[in-house]
């Protein structure tokens, strides 16, 4: 059984002792506009919780020393990022430093007994590590839709096999913690919100160019889900009339002009007619394409890798011009595989259509980054998600 | 000077009393959860403050009766309505009730001094009826982008003259009270919520149609911005690469293809061309068109009048289609004059295309409807918005 704090004071305290480490006893009193005596009553409390520990005591303010106090060392949250070709997970301390990381190509259409028992056995091996004596919380990242409420994805198009099945009940039980689930999206959202390019922004999004295309929307420091918890599922917004399949099953998706799967379905198409001599050389050589060949053969300088980078970059630029104009975010931050793949070429080729499409009021102070947390931000906003969870106050 | 209350509890009271009229002191006791005596200490200041009145006495509980309480009958809230080609300002006492509802023709091009004059004297006219004994805050709402926390309009597009001009300060100074100034799409998001078919919603669009188009956003019951305060303007959002050119000065804006303005425009050509026999008999006879004849052209059955209605639907379900795969709003409100006017002949072509283009999870559970507020809205909202204000702790 996690241990939990009591109320919204020891919540804040321990929210704080995790965003910004170590602090005095009176500091912290002045951080959170408490009497001494107020503070001391909660921080001892939490001692006897064990969720904090004493740590030495600070430099005199000019009066008797006052004790600093750190969130307990022995905490320890687990963060698993589920992708369609791949599974992540991490242990944290308290304060959200990774302690170890490990990730395996996983098929996620393997289906959830044998992709989170791949995930059970990685996390058995950082224990086996002696990097978690035990787990206070698991947070975890799925690509597709997820009632937030029930723990449970939700008709996942490319997760076959998972729709309504039990993961937070799963988990919870083999684990014996407390575990939140959510799309990979709003987790990854989270991250960049903690400790990535967001980290001061309340308003903003997080555009995951991954296999598929998803958005996390971030409003007045949360992350909004909407009414049945589908909002930023922008991959399937209807950008043509026609045109390729989606794996959802309709036509003119985004997802379908543009992501890790279209991108390699052009490229082999390109290489097979002979668009791309680059392409094709790679195609003979592997035997398939990967978003890293078209990356390569980008940068230098196929002509019809270019063009396919510029051309999805120029389909997703307008939809986030439409979105920008009706939302009129603080910062989009462009996250996912295929982005951090491309990089710049691919932000260019947004920027120049959200910069020209939108209201200029809504670009007069936009920032359009990549991100900088790269594979980490699922992770990190995953063990974010649990701490916020298990740092609540009842 | 306006007296508000002095704290939050006091706050929640006069909320409870705005919105659900008259309570005994033992129902607003257990409403906001507190003992009857810290009720009554909180009541009895309101009272000494001349918000809330004594209201007679409740059937007994049991016990001693309990007695009631009503807001004060001399309170007075003011919404003004600045539309592109009317003036509306209304007066409400404390519980939003309309005591009386003026409007006039009025361009808002004429510029802040004799648009705001011509609300003054409004004021002034409903003032010489007995209305209004004193005034204890002005809502106010424009057709432009608004910086809500400077109380001044940003360049907005159809209101030349009024860049920055300090609405909030002049009202202010000339009336002697509190003064909120938003954009009207917002305010009249608020009234929908306030008094209309979004009243139990807590995340929803509500959608003006009327010379131009714009969107209210309400999240988590409150409106949302954005971060420079431009969220919603839906109606510059790119819809095609060509096409007429927009009050804005761009090219393609959704506004340039439907709207009040577009929809004469492209009527007087239909009926120039000899495409309309009917709405060129009305040309002929009026000299000119208005959004009314093209509404009872469509509905006497009028080829080109309904193609104008069908196609201008269709373009605005499909930018809608986009924003509810986005946002996934739980409820969507058609407003604004020409919404009224088309009334269901517009609504069936939205909703088809919403229903059709969006994420089947993002439609499953969305109402699309007509506001029932009509004209009023703006009023309504606009007097809600600043009674939110007057009624807040400091």
């Amino acid at each position: 059984m996690t241990v939990r704090p009591e109320n919204e004071h020891q919540a804040r305290l321990l929210a704080l002792l995790r965003d910004d480490g170590p602090r005095s006893r009176a500091e912290l009193g002045d951080l959170v506009h408490m009497s001494r005596s107020k503070v001391a009553v909660e921080l001892d409390r939490l001692t006897e919780l064990g969720l904090i520990e004493n740590a030495g005591l600070a430099a005199s303010r000019g009066g008797r020393r006052s004790g600093i106090v750190c969130l307990a060392t022995s905490l320890r949250f687990v963060g698993i990022d589920i992708g369609a070709t791949s599974l992540g997970v991490a242990v944290t301390d308290g304060e959200l430093r990774v302690l170890g990381h490990v990730s395996e190509p996983c098929d996620v259409r393997q289906g959830p007994e044998v992709v989170l028992g791949l995930a059970l056995s990685l996390i058995d091996g950082l224990r086996d590590r002696g990097l978690m004596p035990a787990v206070h919380g698991v947070g975890l990242g799925m690509p597709g839709p997820v009632s937030f409420r029930e723990g449970v994805p939700v008709v996942p198009p490319i997760m076959p096999g998972w729709d309504r099945y039990p993961v937070r009940e799963v988990l919870g039980r083999e684990l014996g913690c407390p575990v939140q689930v959510d799309n990979d999206v709003n987790i990854m959202a989270v991250g960049e919100q903690h400790a990535g390019s967001a980290r001061s922004v309340d308003d903003f999004l997080f555009v995951k160019i991954g296999t598929g295309i998803g958005c996390g929307i971030v409003v007045d420091g949360g992350v909004y889900r909407g009414a049945s918890g589908s909002a930023g599922d922008i991959g399937h917004i209807r950008v043509a009339e026609s045109g390729p399949t989606c794996a959802c099953g309709n036509v003119g998706c985004l997802e379908a002009f543009f992501g890790g799967t279209a991108l390699v379905r052009d490229a082999t198409a390109a290489a097979r007619s002979g668009a791309s001599a680059q392409l094709a050389a790679r195609l003979v050589e592997a035997g398939e394409l990967r978003v890293a060949d078209i990356a390569a053969a980008a940068s230098a300088g196929d002509v019809a890798a270019i063009r396919l980078v510029r051309t999805g970059g120029r389909r997703v630029g307008q939809v986030l011009a439409t979105l920008v104009s009706f939302f009129n975010p603080g910062l989009i931050v462009l996250g996912g595989s295929v982005s951090g793949l491309l990089g710049h070429a691919l932000l260019a080729e947004i920027r120049s259509v959200v910069y020209r499409q939108s209201l200029p009021l809504a670009t007069g102070n936009l920032p359009i980054v990549l991100s900088e947390l790269h594979d980490t931000a699922g992770i990190i906003g995953a063990t974010r998600f649990i701490s916020d969870h298990v740092f609540s106050a009842p």
